[in-house]
């Protein structure tokens, strides 16, 4: 899917610089566009869309074209919600090919790969421009005012002092309580703020029988040892005035053992609350991977989607309402939520979750777990988006993962390999082309999360943290940050990772923190990274070389695992002459040929002006 | 997804040879087995499944192994209706693999090619074994009873003799009616028998305003002109007697403008036959690619539901009762049906239908029209297979097609481009691994049929035709011949080729002919070519060589497309020695390499015991 001179390969994506009307609606024709650089060959070009499940063909026509490459225009016609297209490229050197998400082919191809066009409504443009910020509330920062963890600790919890070790028993490591609160997290949002993130997402604040909350025992009540409802209020509203926005999390797949609907279903068999669970076929309750302290909500339970979604007070929408109230939310076990066995209600859940954030928060942000090929459960009615870990984060993985480590990856017993940027790049482009773009710019690109070995602790050298941050921020996504990331915080797997936020600076790795402050900039300064389509320039074992463009901007950013040294044709790259520096991780001369070079792993990032023919 | 050595990479397929149970119930455990050649340097074999969302792995066992490979074994939990499921592979030089229904995969790929396998009833088991011969009844055969046409031609007909041509202009050719009957194909069943095909399928034989007849006046009756409801019967009946099936064909996403609900419907707005139709936003009647006399039938009205699948004497199951009965059918447009705009019920019509086939003939076959990708519509609950054009139909025909003709291809106005075979059988690969192998193994393959050019028009020499014949027949699928081409029947379109069946021997092809007859022969004699697994040998631009097998026996099939001379390293054909010529049109030599050959296009086939370890 990439050759050695991407650039003149004819290129389309879902970006605005692409396409008419990201948003059409129901029945409307929507102009793409497809640039077909004239070293392709390519001399004609067909639109494919499929319309009630018919392919119909339709001529595209050039519309523009200056000494490197033309522009193609053809209409979509969005009669179905989700409308797929692609094109046919034809010409006397080119041949017979097909152009979709995955790039060029030579042969007849799938449909998964098409670009599509939806006309749900859209999902929040906000979200285009955020930077997400993962906390654990438990282990970000105790307010001031917090009383001791001994006297508000739980039956479940081990007190721990914040500078103690996170065990290194896993199956403790829940149990382990370090006291973090919601006011604490409100007093460091000048962190935030320094860092230049837009969005705090928490991980679940409601009661729960351990740190990570996962196993609610309400969704009706923050935590007290949270700081209680309150404490929530005060936090989102101290975020909203500083522009931050704030993201809930959710077990929509199942609750805890001590939750109140699960006790009072165990405790009377003729409870109301009973069908709200799921039980095989010995009567047994079923829960999450076996696991006895989540039992699984059963989602044809109708009492189930009023409490959840539908009632004026039912949980998504309580937290979302008001000006102090959540702006979205992230949701547990989404790939899981709704099936078992024979039952598959996920996309029924996903949509009436939608719904109801769509009602109470017309901008709510809707964001699924995902851990694999999530393209069969992203329709673009239900989830705006998922966490990519597929399409980013284990691509990524198999990029810079140091050599001496062998990670695991979200419960696969087997270990990540360690693959070169052509694969890597291939591997990010075939998930991501499976989604439509919009839900792939609105789905969080990660390199870690509170679930994962922390990217400090996967790759050897703080430059290689850069080059991952590199990627994180520049390509298109949602970035989301786990707290600690940015200050280079270890941990070898989920819980180990997840140790309290060291307030002390002399802690940090500090490289790593102002390489971050930088990218996140260029994000916030530059419209191609937010909102730009996206090229290959280059990808070989140790250098993924890409641009993001819009109308009038071009941004080529150079990430890198090693030194390197390539050169790449000026024509390819107009306007690379008057380039600024962004991100000074790389070198870039210019000399009839481009040149591109580093020392070492990092970024580079550059950016100059063209106007799109 | 090809290379050098194909037979030397690890390989599992649908087949009995890897899949203990092929249709599981419910919870049940499968065992599943991958065959490991030691060249392929693999030491280690897990199972990934996808359970409830939730990917989960398992190791493999070695459960066998000779000098050539090992077997290794793993468990599939059927827990949900389809799971699907592929292999891990690792070794100190194989490094990260993973192997799914395109083959091995040196990075992650997306969940599309999973092997699966489906819980739901399966498929009948007789489509297996049989070969389809499809029939147009208005240019097969006129009885020795049958009227004058002048005679019994309705008033849309422009009555033909049997000799005369096809008309070349497209929008007439469905008014030609050259009086074929129902009689008249029973009075040739002895040619079916003397061809060796096993099921015949009837194009519609409603009366219509066409001699088509896909634009039904009534799902009630038997055209007249046909011979009416007894002439089924009669033929039903002889063909049933022969050991024949019949198969027949209906309409599920529109009517005729003349059938007896659109008259009703449109004569009286307050007809209860209104709602068993579409109407646009202006009132209008909704018609299948806007053809106005197509109107296309509303699948959310409870009265279709009902007349055409639910009922007692629904038209799916009036028609299939009784001794007499037809053994299933054939729908037509079933990519379109139950979908317009906003609306999708593709998948709830299926499963009805399906439903109401099984519940009247339990072996009862059910086959859907699809001319693009048709993965998203084949969830083993609906539709058993469907007419393989993507993943058979067309990589075939860009392999064969003559470089001087330049067929379009159901309706895309895009010329069929000419491909090398290595494409061809990557094309194959890639879609028939998109649905489960019994789907695909259900699905009918074809090299063409009423809708499209006539092979041996697309080609350049009988030769061409003969190849062509010997994919239909040898790779998995159920073939499909439509009547005419084993005698080289030309036709340049769809209409064109529904040319009166020539009952005067001197005008066939008997090398064709003679060239079917002897694959027909070697399909039913050989039970791998018919239920046995699938592994390429050898792909290049001319030449196609694959493995068909079961645990006691290995069919090899070579395909050309020219003249061609290629070894294969005689350890990888354990056997081949004890070979015996099935089909005899190319050499096979075993001199420390098998060197097979051909002096020009055309298909071998070879058989001999294996006993797999």
């Amino acid at each position: 899917m990439t050759d050695p001179a991407p650039l003149r390969r004819p290129h389309h994506d879902g970006s605005a610089l692409y396409v008419a009307d990201p948003a059409p609606r129901p029945g409307q024709r929507v102009r793409v566009r497809v640039r077909v650089p004239h070293a392709s060959g390519v001399t004609e070009v067909h639109l494919r869309q499929v319309t009630d499940g018919e392919p119909e063909f339709r001529p595209a026509t050039r519309v523009a074209s200056d000494d490197l490459e033309s522009w193609w225009e053809a209409e979509v016609v969005c009669h179905n919600p989700v409308t797929g297209y692609r094109f046919v490229l034809s010409g006397e050197t080119s041949g017979y090919q097909w152009l979709n998400g995955t790039g060029v082919h030579d042969r007849d191809v799938p449909d998964a790969a098409d670009f599509r066009l939806v006309t749900h409504d859209p999902p929040p443009d906000w979200a285009l421009d955020a930077v997400v910020y993962q906390v654990y509330p438990d282990r970000f920062a105790r307010s001031a005012a917090a009383p001791p963890v001994t006297q508000v600790a739980p039956d479940w919890a081990i007190p721990a002092g914040w500078d103690d070790p996170v065990t290194a028993e896993p199956h403790l490591a829940g149990r382990q309580l370090f006291g973090g609160d919601l006011d604490g997290i409100a007093e460091h949002l000048d962190h935030l703020e320094r860092l230049g993130v837009t969005t705090l997402y928490l991980t679940p604040f409601f009661p729960a029988g351990s740190s990570h909350r996962y196993d609610a025992a309400t969704f009706d009540a923050v935590d007290p040892v949270l700081g209680g409802d309150e404490a929530l209020r005060r936090l989102v509203r101290a975020a909203h005035e500083r522009g931050l926005r704030v993201l809930g999390d959710l077990t929509t797949n199942h609750t805890g053992d001590r939750h109140e609907w699960f006790v009072a279903a165990q405790t009377d068999p003729a409870a109301p609350e009973r069908d709200r669970y799921l039980y095989d076929e010995t009567g047994d309750y079923v829960s999450w991977l076996g696991v006895p302290s989540l039992p699984k909500i059963d989602h044809e339970s109708t009492s189930v989607a009023e409490r959840l979604f539908d009632a004026p007070d039912a949980t998504v929408r309580r937290w979302l309402a008001g000006p102090d109230g959540l702006d979205g939310w992230r949701v547990d076990v989404a790939n899981m939520t709704g099936r078992w066995g024979a039952q598959d209600v996920n996309h029924e859940v996903a949509r009436r979750m939608r719904r109801a954030v769509q009602e109470t928060r017309a901008d709510g942000l809707l964001i699924a777990e995902h851990c694999h090929d999530h393209s069969r459960d992203v329709d673009g009615d239900g989830w705006h988006g998922v966490m990519n870990y597929s399409g980013f984060t284990r691509p990524l993985w198999t990029w810079l993962r140091h050599p001496g480590t062998a990670p695991s990856f979200l419960g696969s017993p087997l270990m990540v390999p360690r693959l070169g940027g052509a694969a890597v790049a291939d591997t990010m482009d075939e998930f991501t082309a499976l989604v439509p773009w919009r839900s792939r710019a609105h789905s969080f690109t990660l390199v870690g999360s509170h679930d994962t070995t922390r990217i400090r602790t996967l790759v050897e050298s703080p430059d290689e943290v850069i080059a991952a941050a590199g990627l994180l921020l520049t390509l298109p996504g949602v970035p989301m940050i786990t707290y600690g990331d940015e200050i280079g915080m270890l941990g070898s797997f989920g819980e180990d990772g997840r140790r309290p936020m060291p307030w002390d600076e002399s802690r940090w790795d500090n490289r790593i923190f102002a390489a971050y402050q930088e990218l996140i900039r260029a994000r916030r300064d530059l419209e191609p990274l937010r909102r730009g389509g996206m090229r290959w320039v280059h990808t070989d074992d140790d250098v993924l070389v890409f641009l993001r463009e819009t109308a009038e901007q071009v941004a080529m950013v150079a990430v890198s695992r090693a030194a390197y040294r390539l050169g790449v044709p000026a024509r390819d790259l107009p306007g690379v002459d008057e380039r600024r520096v962004v991100v000074g991780g790389a070198a870039l001369q210019v000399d009839g040929d481009v040149t591109l070079s580093s020392d070492r792993a990092g970024v580079g990032v550059w950016v100059w002006s063209r106007e799109v023919p």
